[in-house]
């Protein structure tokens, strides 16, 4: 089996409240992703007004965290959720925060932006942070996806992107340092690069969270402290090739 | 009311459940603060051993992590606790999750310093590290302090370091920065110590957060979210002065 589905009870009350609760996660993994991508043109294309826009919904995604936290306390309170709901119920816990997380990291790249516009500094390394900030979003957007439709197989691709990501920083700050030596007037504005850079790893980290929560939710195995390769070889029995 | 306690139950092994589940929270939390004590002298004094030591005993942390988690599930699926306990199992989920993460974030720093020595760097900043460090374990303890007594006001202290330690990181940036350019030979040795400073600085992060559970368990209030100042507002009707 790679994908899972929300079983179905006798209480149809029940049922439409888990949907709710799974689709206010994908309206507030929509609203990140799109912080993400705003984020990443207002730096890159240097619109200080898309900035401000990240920046002024970044609310709206913790009041999304607040109220989908609020609505699993009710329906393990009052629904005594067992099995398969109550791991549902848990890895919407557990994603909610990463998908938070996420937002707080795009509007921290939003707020580097302006600063970065403003200080008119080298934009040479905007090329390697634009395709370091694409990856970041396609790891979100596939996570999301994977969530969306409880595939274990799409989860461990997305997964096991990350430490591209790593290496992607590593490379960036390499970079980074060269531009500082070359000329110290731009240290600056290349720390806010340095932070820019740090920000987008620490999402594709959140985003291989999310994955191993829809792992955890439709296998019931726990696959967090783990390396892929023992990751695929733990699923290798449940995953169809 | 500054400090919460678990409500008793009529069931007394379903309060001993609970009061192991808190035990092992502390005691996941005092093995996290070693890690950390430990990796930073390692660094401090050139001891690789010790830093080895830090890495061998991270899959106790990530242990620790995953066997309180299935407790918590439990306990959801078989007691279905309500209010105050519900509380409790929800803010134990969400610490654990954090403790995990300083874990993991002490262990880099623990394979950062052997890096550091081996590669015979400059030593000068590590008196700020060092300093950085000192408050961010500090603040790591002040929040398991304020779990184990499930205190409102200790736990508010505790989260108001928090900016503190983003000012120390911007101050060590710039300052490593000083040092790659004035001897270009020390960018690799210098940039593990950016690294090293990043880690603490997401240690007071997660530091923060758990002082933020408490919080939420002991008031019912959430106050992810809001800034220090609004948070003290907030509270200030309950908490006694």
């Amino acid at each position: 089996m790679t994908t899972g589905t929300v079983p179905q009870h006798i209480s149809k009350q029940y049922d439409n409240e888990l949907e709710n609760i799974r689709e206010r996660v994908l309206a507030m993994g929509g609203l990140v992703e799109e912080q993400m991508v705003n984020a990443l043109r207002a730096l890159t294309e240097s619109e200080v007004e898309l900035a401000g826009k990240v920046i002024e919904s970044e609310p709206k995604v913790n009041a999304y965290e607040v109220s989908i936290d609020e609505d699993c306390t009710t329906i393990l309170a009052r629904r005594q959720p067992a099995a398969g709901d109550l791991r549902l119920v848990m890895a919407v816990i557990k994603t909610i925060t990463d998908l938070e997380r996420i937002g707080d990291e795009a509007e921290k790249i939003a707020k580097m932006s302006i600063d970065m516009i403003e200080k008119h500094g080298p934009k040479t390394y905007y090329v390697s942070i634009n395709s370091m900030g694409n990856h970041a979003r396609r790891m979100v957007h596939g996570a999301l996806d994977a969530f969306a439709r409880m595939d274990t197989k799409a989860a461990l691709q997305v997964a096991s992107e990350e430490p591209k990501s790593d290496a992607m920083y590593v490379a960036i700050l390499r970079q980074l340092i060269t531009y500082m030596m070359e000329d110290p007037r731009n240290i600056t504005a290349t720390i806010d690069a340095v932070w820019t850079a740090r920000a987008l790893e620490r999402i594709a980290d959140h985003a291989r969270n999310i994955c191993e929560y829809v792992i955890y939710f439709v296998e019931g195995k726990d696959v967090r402290h783990i390396s892929i390769e023992q990751m695929e070889k733990e699923l290798s029995g449940i995953i169809d090739e």
